[in-house]
């Protein structure tokens, strides 16, 4: 399967073009709004993947140019930009493919993270109405984090939520996200549960830094 | 330590309870608004535990004569009593006790089960409105499974995360949580924290009843 990961050059998009790359043979195209940095990025994880023995191709696209390669566009950028990345990219959808949404909103304090959603009700929500016709929108991988992600010598064991209205495209997601080594894909509902799902970035953000030996957190439900 | 479960005839109150009573030597007072019905799950709990091998004592008492008795009064009453619970054994509490919550507003529709908060902006906030001056409050216990806690038989390994603006009061309901075999303490910053943390408990309902071979659902940062 071909996939886009639009904003592919920040941390997430990072993570999960590695894990990827080295756990499966998907086709990972790494888009951005600059293409040279889009070509770049895509050089250093072939590099990355290649000092741990895997010989993975990436290629790297200006983001619409990216989406229009992909089966599946995982929008990697900051959930302020969820909406415009979406609507930059539209017109080079096609009817059945997928966009993934991993974003929440979050503001900060004194105490720490909390969850801040879009006047949407999620940013799930607010991709969902950004969405055109046609292309069904999966919420996936707000509690993993990106740094355990882009570590290949890491273990991940953790799960992953899973929110869609389009059960098909909740199921592609679902084996590809099985197809990384150590993350179990779980289903957490429609869209209409989305704010509980992304309430768990803050959350493990807050956790991480208030508890010595805990970092790059996940979670796993047992 | 002595701990008080107001409304320790409910599931969370039953679990709690049998819990205590099996890993540790706290003294465990049953609270119910019917003193006759927590008599009564006093020694309900009791002859659990003596088919378990456990000869531990439970007392029973109308609510304000349990936390009168207590040192950590836990408030296992649902999120619409809690404020009332708290006005009705207000003048039965000293200076240096500590309030315990574990409640989470909730609603359901369709799709499943959302975080539904007071006005005050968590159900944690909401008991430290309502508690006396000098009594802190201690949110806890948000995302464990009632039916799992009452199973003896059953493994917790799970974690559960603290929440308070008291750190001495918080260090003490670590203290009694970790004597709980297989539950872990986790610090997840002070009360205004808290409505990431009871959002945890509609998110595991609505992934157990989603996702086979789940039950009765517990979490684990890792």
């Amino acid at each position: 399967m071909r996939i886009a990961l639009l904003g592919g050059t920040g941390d997430v998009g990072e993570g999960l073009a590695l894990r990827w790359g080295y756990h499966s043979s998907h086709d990972v195209v790494v888009g951005s709004r600059d293409p040279d940095d889009a070509h770049a990025a895509a050089d250093e994880y072939e590099a990355t993947l290649d000092a741990h023995g895997r010989d993975a191709k990436f290629t790297g696209f200006e983001n619409a140019m990216a989406a229009d390669r992909a089966d599946v566009v995982v929008l990697a950028v900051p959930p302020y930009h969820v909406a415009d990345t979406v609507e930059a990219v539209a017109d080079r959808l096609d009817a059945g493919d997928i966009i993934v949404t991993p974003a929440a909103g979050l503001t900060r304090d004194d105490e720490g993270f909390h969850y801040h959603p879009p006047s949407a009700g999620s940013v799930t929500a607010l991709v969902a109405d950004a969405a055109p016709d046609g292309v069904p929108v999966v919420g996936a991988f707000h509690s993993l984090a990106a740094g355990r992600l882009a570590d290949l010598d890491a273990d991940l064991d953790v799960d992953t939520l899973l929110l869609a209205d389009d059960e098909s495209a909740k199921d592609t997601v679902a084996g590809l996200t099985e197809d990384i080594d150590g993350l179990r894909a779980l289903d957490a509902g429609g869209l209409a549960n989305a704010a509980e799902v992304e309430s768990l970035t803050p959350l493990l953000i807050n956790v991480a830094q208030r508890n010595d030996d805990l970092w790059d957190l996940g979670v796993r439900f047992q």
